[in-house]
């Protein structure tokens, strides 16, 4: 079900490039969100390497992106094969559940038989043979008519993450590893973390999730008929010059939810979604202990530092430098050490409280230090 | 033997202004030295506060101040009170004995019975009342024919401090708690400080050295009789328009070398040396540890802000944040940390690794980076 060059039949990648990524403040910021930064030190944004990663799969004619008005020009100077028609403008941020759901039912409207995957813009995958297996197990589950949620096999008990619990193997075509999800789990205690990942029951929910259009924006119905409601409307206006007028009227009174919600738990307790398990690396660099643990490959003695002209002279030390100031940081015996340095915002932390970080962006919001944010 | 103004007869203070203070870079400077900041939240200079403890023993007309050429006007917009004649200007720097060798005799030119007391100008000291005890009695030892030093009653191990093991009492009119010092130690590591702090034997070494003139330079003349015989041509020309030409000849030949090698070891070992215990409080701030402690007074507990314009914010965290840069710095959980944001330098290091700073310092000289130095 590929055509020559490799892609698949009927799919369509959907990018949704929203969410600021507090945990990695003050790097991550309202103008500057995760998705626009190297992170990897790949050399290219976290937007650009997921583009490539999708382009084998769906062509690059056939990726939509679902970002906000403000990001419009630095995503078109990241992804300059971007098809016009593939450009999805929110007027405010929604969450997932309206970004992947809008998609959807435009591209509904355009083929019938659309099967769309959602992949976030801001997470790492290296292994994208690996990547493409799954996704085309992903596929093949949903032309069989499942929605398909990609977990992750765990390779830590990490607490960062969301989870999903597996069950039986499914019979499904094309989808040999394929298994029931019985459900799914927020992101757990370091406790709770080590008996999952002890069971082997469960799989890291790495927020990929492929299906038909139309059997996607009927669960999401199932839970909120509104939001479909207005989702439809949208979508028909969409390709036509009312097409302003009705996002004014319709999006600002959308319901702000996670697809999680809407479409993948329903889904399981349903059984109408299955679980590809993915064995390739995944991270959704989430805070700056996944960047230190990104960049040293694990290895605790490691220093990484991320930044174009980062000049850092540092002694027994070890942890993350992100440098965006051009001063020069010194370090002396700090360990585990998180700086980040840029023109207006200091933090310095360490990669144990590198999930704390939000609760900083979350005081500066109170204060109305939104100059920072 | 004093005023009816409170200070002393024949007394002159000298403030040797020099010394960049190493182990505090990046806030001490080549340009902003250590005795133009301000370190205790005083609200003013060091080398103010300096002044302002020794107004009452000398008068603000005998109060002579060595420094280097490049600082005279930053200290002379600290000190308006300073008279002409009382700044003596170094063109290279060449360390203590010529910094105060040559006040000496410059002093003793005009005034042969001149007793000179020399006081760092970028130490802490609060108790001003128990310096002057110190003070006087050091007078009095000092018109005994004794060179005096100094020491301070020691409240803890440290290991950033030199020592004076001290002996007997000594009978001196005026000294009633002079004692015989028996040698001079330095900075000793933690098992050796707490073992002179156990024996009661030890003082620390304030660096504070009162003397007649005469005797000073027959002292120092003895160790090195070529330093002398330059500081004598130097201070012979100083008050005479020969002055520029004789300190362009003899001052760049002169000895660099610290007043403790040529003055205080010789005289302990000699018998001229006395020892004034003095029980104030007393601090070379030599490092960040030294600054965390001023402010926190020796709560661990505690995070000590400095800067006019810092802001800061802080969660479980504790050391000490010094900020130049207006910049936001948040903190979240790290202890005993030390953060000095300058506007093109950052440094981050922990209150355990203080007295390492100096090997950065050293580094970046290595490597030409004098921008920053």
């Amino acid at each position: 079900m590929t055509h020559k060059t490799g892609t698949f039949e009927n799919f369509y990648s959907v990018i949704p490039a929203g969410g600021i990524g507090s945990r990695l403040w003050p790097l991550s910021r309202a103008d500057a969100p995760k998705f626009l930064h190297d992170l990897t030190g790949s050399g290219q944004t976290l937007l650009r390497d997921t583009w490539d990663r999708l382009v084998p799969l769906s062509g690059p004619d056939r990726i939509m992106v679902v970002t906000g008005r403000a990001h419009r020009a630095a995503v078109e100077v990241q992804l300059p094969e971007l098809v016009d028609t593939n450009v999805v403008l929110e007027s405010e941020p929604k969450e997932s559940s309206a970004a992947i759901g809008l998609a959807a039912a435009i591209l509904l409207n355009r083929e019938p038989d659309v099967i769309i995957g959602s992949f976030a813009a801001d997470h790492v995958i290296r292994d994208s043979r690996g990547f493409r297996r799954a996704v085309s197990e992903s596929i093949a589950a949903a032309r069989a008519g499942y929605i398909a949620a990609i977990g992750i096999t765990p390779t830590e008990p990490a607490v960062g993450f969301g989870y999903i619990r597996c069950a039986g193997r499914m019979a499904i075509d094309g989808a040999p590893n394929a298994v029931s999800a019985s459900s799914f789990v927020e992101k757990p205690d370091l406790a709770t973390a080590e008996s999952y990942v002890a069971s082997g029951d469960y799989l890291w929910n790495g927020g990929m999730f492929i299906a038909r259009a139309d059997v996607l924006l009927k669960q999401l119905g199932e839970s909120d008929p509104a939001l479909l409601e207005g989702l439809t409307e949208l979508a028909r206006a969409w390709d036509t010059p009312r097409r302003g007028a009705v996002v004014d009227k319709v999006w600002p009174g959308l319901t702000k939810i996670a697809i999680d919600y809407t479409v993948a738990e329903p889904a399981a307790t349903a059984g109408r979604l299955v679980v590809i398990p993915g064995d390739f690396d995944w991270d959704d660099v989430g805070d700056f202990a996944s960047i230190a643990k990104l960049h040293s490959g694990g290895r605790k003695s490691d220093l990484a530092i991320l930044g174009e002209n980062a000049r850092v002279l540092a002694d027994a030390s070890t942890g993350v430098v992100i440098s965006q100031s051009g001063r020069l940081i010194s370090l002396i015996g700090v360990t585990d050490i998180v700086v980040v340095d840029t023109p207006d915002a200091l933090l310095v932390t360490t990669t144990a409280n590198a999930q704390r970080v939000k609760s900083v962006v979350d005081a500066l919001k109170l204060s109305g230090r939104n100059d920072v944010l």
